[in-house]
């Protein structure tokens, strides 16, 4: 049906949803009248970088006005932003994996409580890249946890629940052949690694608060390449897991900053 | 000496420590003229509540004019805000264990590089509280993970680096006395649950995207109950950990929320 897929039984028979961190509601708001017609979603940790990319799209899909004074539709949060763009959504998600956890389960019921369909959700974001050029772009087509597994592991209640992390292969081919008519910018497919912390989780030496030894670092990056990674970040797994979970075609392609 | 521990001796041979998210550095700022004199450093998720609290410190502490005006010192930077009342530094860190840690890495390195002193740090957060009042103040003596356990797990290059998340006793029991003059807030000393997501993590029935029984979420917070947890949040251990680990004088605070 192309609706999105929500494995909760209680959510309908709640007299009201309240998105907290959204700042919106099922009762406070007309969510299909605001959000029916939604059929892309991107998100990223930035909420400037957001709202740039909401007046990016403005301009490229010619809407009227020039989009400079695209409002946040979460103003009365500030967890989030969110800006739209005729069809497209915008979305801040912060950084990390439970932050953008919080994130996605509250779009992914707005966009059941608007009856979307067939939405395309992509996470535009930036990571450090793994033997590949600077200013590249990775277009995951699985992400992997620290042990280079295609797995995210979500603790519920005391249970451990192991999801797949595998992303829309027909969508990753799309965006790479889209790439292709953009000069200058190198753009490949491979695995994301998705750490939990920026610092010591991804062995950055220069910025640690613990110290370990540069020769470790290197095996261990040489050995992520090894297995395919391309490039680290610190939400694709979890994004890949909720969007598998939930049926919706999602994507993650990041620019590998210098 | 009471200074800040920094065990990463790459840190001190650096040219230049940029401290990215914050938007400050070693060779841009002038961080001992700027933040030597700090010895308090309040943190909380809300950029917007860091804001007010640094406004109602600059009121408590009889500054010259009403505060309002004050400054975001990362205004460069969207990932997080900076706010100071005379010896008082706020902060937010955003939600979930990812986001707080990288913030705590480069505000641990901004006060080794200002050369401050005698430190206390505290998080002044939100949480969902567990058999309590709401409206109560739950002060942490020690942060758990998920299994009940005094253990913080840091992913560092392959290995798996477990780390005590016990909080300063007396600190703990300074704060308590503290709050006994104020009326009308119940204020207890307990542990503290952090979780990796809010609606699966603690098992939100009415939020998370899978299903699970009310039962056995009764169970579970039960067993948590039972094992000293007072209140549940997203960054406790994390905080902990790195406090203990740069020899910070640390304490945790949350509102249990309604």
């Amino acid at each position: 049906s192309g609706l999105v897929l929500v494995k909760n039984p209680h959510l309908d028979l709640m007299e009201e949803d309240i998105l907290y961190h959204l700042d919106l509601g099922t009762k406070t708001h007309n969510l299909p009248a605001m959000f029916g017609d939604i059929k892309f979603v991107c998100v990223g940790g930035s909420p400037n970088r957001m709202r740039a990319f909401a007046q990016f799209m403005h301009r490229q899909l010619g809407l009227a006005g020039d989009g400079e004074d695209v409002a946040d539709i979460c103003a009365g949060s500030d967890r989030y932003a969110m800006y739209r763009a005729g069809p497209v959504l915008s979305i801040s998600h912060g950084m990390g994996i439970p932050s953008i956890s919080i994130m996605l389960h509250e779009l992914i019921k707005l966009l059941h409580h608007a009856k979307c369909r067939d939405v395309t959700i992509i996470r535009i974001g930036t990571s450090g890249g793994l033997g590949i050029e600077a200013g590249s772009v990775v277009i995951t087509d699985v992400a992997v946890d620290s042990s280079f597994q295609p797995r995210f592991e979500q603790v519920v209640l005391d249970d451990v629940v192991v999801r797949s992390t595998e992303l829309d292969k027909g969508l990753a081919e799309e965006l790479l052949a889209c790439s292709r008519e953009i000069p200058d910018v190198p753009t490949l497919i491979g695995h994301t690694m998705c750490t939990y912390d920026f610092y010591e989780g991804q062995g950055r030496l220069d910025g640690a608060l613990c110290s370990f030894s540069s020769e470790k670092k290197l095996e261990y990056l040489r050995k992520a390449y090894d297995a395919g990674v391309r490039n680290i970040e610190m939400e694709s797994t979890a994004f890949a897991a909720l969007c598998g979970l939930c049926g919706l075609k999602g994507e993650s392609c990041c620019f590998h900053l210098l």
